[in-house]
């Protein structure tokens, strides 16, 4: 049921334009009555992005069980799942995103959704780094910088048509922010801390990004 | 005129609530035809947010005449603009808040405000960053650093009911963010380059973050 709303609804909106498009179309179209559409969509902007709640359901589950791990590590994973959603089906994703782009009141809401994963990674930054100075602030910074770059990488997918391979851009978006970021432990590489010790000769005034790669890459060597 | 409709607005959005008040309620009070209100805001939503389209103005000329200064600290101090905008008012800023927070389609018009702001910093960067290996996407994910900071700041300041130094909290959110992004040039301190060497020590498997922070308080010591 759910899903032919959704459907419905999508093709209407294709035909007509979505602002054309009324809840009493949608349900004509699915046969069903217009009870049953507002018991699965709260409004229409909603059948656009059925899968937005499950997901943060999902999310909130992965950072529960991420105990111990490199908090950015985490959220970046958690972040994953929005890119899974959208990868599962390349081209609805990409006529969403076509649509989106057109129609203000679903730029608008996409911009809410987008903002309510930024929370719950920043409400979990904001868990691992209590106590810690500026914790507050640096959940609020790493969740923006981790939305951003995951969406980067998906939005890259998504403008060329869902072409390539959106796991990989949107990994290596999110690579740069645990860079910068994260505690260097989880990696994808699976880098493990050794006994080695590494030296690093700096001058003063040297850019810091310059020493943070230097830094990066000797601990990673 | 334009002030005068804005705060005949804002008298009745208190009144009344913001979805009870019309235009024709705003021009009524205000004295003034409805016409007169459309040249001065595109929708009920925009007189809410009078000084949004200046200051991004502002913005985008401060950011003109930026040269050659380190990209991170030229879109900091973009950013700060919209923090002056608020402070010039606090009384204003602190009402609008509390009825932002509370009404959706406000909530819906400010995060697409906060987006043009971002948008126009990581344009800036990504001219900065033009030919440098992942220029795009680090010049997204700094935006979106530099304007989660911002607000972390701004939003501390108006939930206290504009009580403190609006400045100073936004600065130090924003030093998090130059920290791990700037290139540590033309930092409000004025450090300068000197010739010392510092020679940092670290374990490998040392978290990043903790390297980082020894690194920068090296250079600014």
């Amino acid at each position: 049921m759910r899903q032919a709303l959704a459907e419905a609804a999508f093709e209407l909106f294709l035909e007509r334009g979505f602002e054309q498009t009324t809840v009493d179309d949608i349900v004509a179209r699915a046969g069903v009555g217009r009870r049953s559409f507002f018991r699965y969509f709260p409004s229409k902007e909603d059948v656009v992005f059925p899968d937005h709640e499950g997901c943060l359901a999902e999310m909130t589950a992965l950072l529960e069980g991420a105990g111990g791990r490199d908090p950015v590590a985490a959220v970046c994973d958690a972040a994953r799942l929005v890119m899974l959603m959208y990868a599962a089906n390349p081209e609805f994703s990409v006529r969403r995103y076509r649509m989106t782009r057109e129609v203000p009141g679903l730029r608008c809401y996409e911009l809410s959704v987008v903002r309510r994963y930024e929370r719950v990674l920043a409400g979990h930054l904001r868990e691992r780094y209590a106590g810690a100075p500026d914790g507050d602030l640096r959940a609020e910074v790493v969740a923006a910088a981790v939305v951003a770059a995951h969406n980067n990488g998906l939005r890259t997918w998504l403008r060329s048509g869902g072409e390539g391979d959106v796991e990989s851009l949107v990994d290596h978006a999110l690579g740069l922010v645990r860079q910068a970021w994260g505690d260097g432990s989880g990696s994808p590489a699976g880098r493990r801390p050794e006994d080695d010790v590494v030296v690093l000769v700096a001058r003063k005034g040297t850019p810091v990004w310059r020493v943070v790669q230097s830094v990066e890459s000797a601990l990673e060597g």
